[in-house]
């Protein structure tokens, strides 16, 4: 199977996943508005989960709660930084973001609604028989998704623009670690946590591919298709943002990028060969299929 | 003690929890944006569940991350629904509120930190030495924080108002059972969860109280003194909004308020004397004192 077919596959299992747990309530938009925000992407977060936890053996189901929970936070991150106020984005995934399809008030509704799905869904028993397992996932989660983690980056994000001050690379570095890094480092390591093994060799794998994810998105930034991507392009070019390629050139930004997938491979050399499908999708990122 | 002087202490401790948890980083507005959301306020919610804890001889300290876990949910919800998107309040606790003093990114960002922040103090340790039992505060909290939940209550009131409709009694019920009924009635579930008891007699007395609690918000939003209270009233009147008072009138309300408080202090019946703290509060809601 190749890789593509793979990643589709674990998509559609958590779509499915996802189309079953979530609410539905005929009387507000608020739901409605939660499954489109859910719907859709490549499921990057949730396939790293599926994937860590199939390098120790364990099946699709017993990941699923937790794939579902990192989209189901990821989603409410989009809808919430698409919102007029912060992005100010009218397309993702191709389709109108929640608040040009609805209105303000139920983009941050939904958003929030999201997040407490998220973390309901990691305490429920299907998320890991054993209480202790789910609460680590949830301390780790709390803290990932919170101030010290991804809405950090998102406010380093806006502080910069405010400031109207280009940002040095430390700092971009910095900001991404926490707006798209620690997303992807809690998916990656979820399935060495719900399997009871040692999650620090993905982590050090999901550090860098949460980095040159980031620089890959720059660079589609720039070079990318908004047809393909199905989201709009060249604002950080047009903000006057500073950004991976801003500071290292578009070779440069490649170049760096590739030797952060090559770090990402070397961290699963533990694994041999069942790390395989980790390894793609560290090139995949590059390759801007995902 | 007097009533008074046990929910000012209560709050102290409260406040003085939260301020040693809350993160703080200095390069972002966001950190102290979330502050200044989480501070101040009767914390109601949080005694409640140091309250209840106290009804099973637990100590204060074995309460207090759960107490300063629903005043940081319910902290977040007042950030975001002072939104311009949504109520639009400007003041908030006597202080403006977070898109005033910073600006809606800040307050949708400090929104989303504190949800993460609540979860995270529930995960943590000191929540309760077993993890099931965190889990499982864990699991009731993003229920009722939730699409199921508060965040529905809030969806059900702006749908209401977009339609230009006025809500009959039992939809109002309905909306505020969400609302405003949800947390507290974790609140008061909390103590019995966190002492392994049953939780029922205190959700039968929160589900009065929270009803009792809402009808008195509404009287005062008629009768109140913005100066007191530190918020914007006369909204709903001005707003042609229905509510418990334009449907049963003042002294309709009144009285309704006054029969939830006495079944809310007969919920209380089996724990004797050690209840009369709980069914001091249900009294006080209606005097306005909280």
């Amino acid at each position: 199977m190749s890789f593509r077919d793979r990643l589709a596959g674990r998509a559609e299992a958590i779509d499915a996943y996802l189309d079953d747990k979530l609410p539905r309530d005929g009387r507000v938009a608020l739901t409605d508005a939660m499954r489109h925000a859910a719907g859709g992407g490549k499921r990057l977060r949730g396939f790293l989960v599926l994937e860590s936890a199939a390098l120790f053996g364990l099946p699709v189901a017993a990941a699923l709660p937790a794939a579902g929970a990192i989209e189901a936070i990821h989603a409410y991150s989009l809808v919430h930084d698409d919102l007029p106020s912060m992005d100010d984005d009218d397309l993702r995934r191709g389709l109108p973001t929640v608040h040009v399809k609805w209105d303000e008030a139920t983009a941050v509704l939904a958003g929030d609604a999201l997040q407490s799905f998220a973390f309901g869904l990691l305490a429920s028993e299907a998320a890991h028989p054993d209480p202790a397992v789910r609460v680590a996932l949830i301390a780790s989660l709390a803290k990932a998704a919170g101030a010290e983690g991804m809405v950090l980056g998102q406010a380093l994000d806006i502080a910069a623009e405010t400031a109207g001050r280009a940002l040095g690379l430390d700092e971009i570095t910095a900001l991404q670690a926490g707006k798209t890094g620690a997303l992807i480092g809690w998916a990656a390591e979820a399935g060495a946590v719900l399997a009871g093994e040692d999650p620090a060799p993905l982590g050090r794998y999901a550090a860098a591919l949460g980095l040159a994810f980031q620089i890959a998105d720059d660079i589609l930034d720039v070079e990318g298709d908004e047809t393909k991507t199905g989201k709009r392009l060249g604002k950080d070019e047009g903000a006057g943002k500073a950004t991976f390629v801003s500071h290292l050139g578009l070779d440069g930004a490649k170049a760096r990028a590739a030797a952060l997938v090559a770090e990402a491979e070397a961290a699963l050399d533990g694994f041999g060969d069942r790390g395989e499908i980790l390894r793609d999708a560290a090139r995949f990122v590059i390759e801007r299929e995902l």
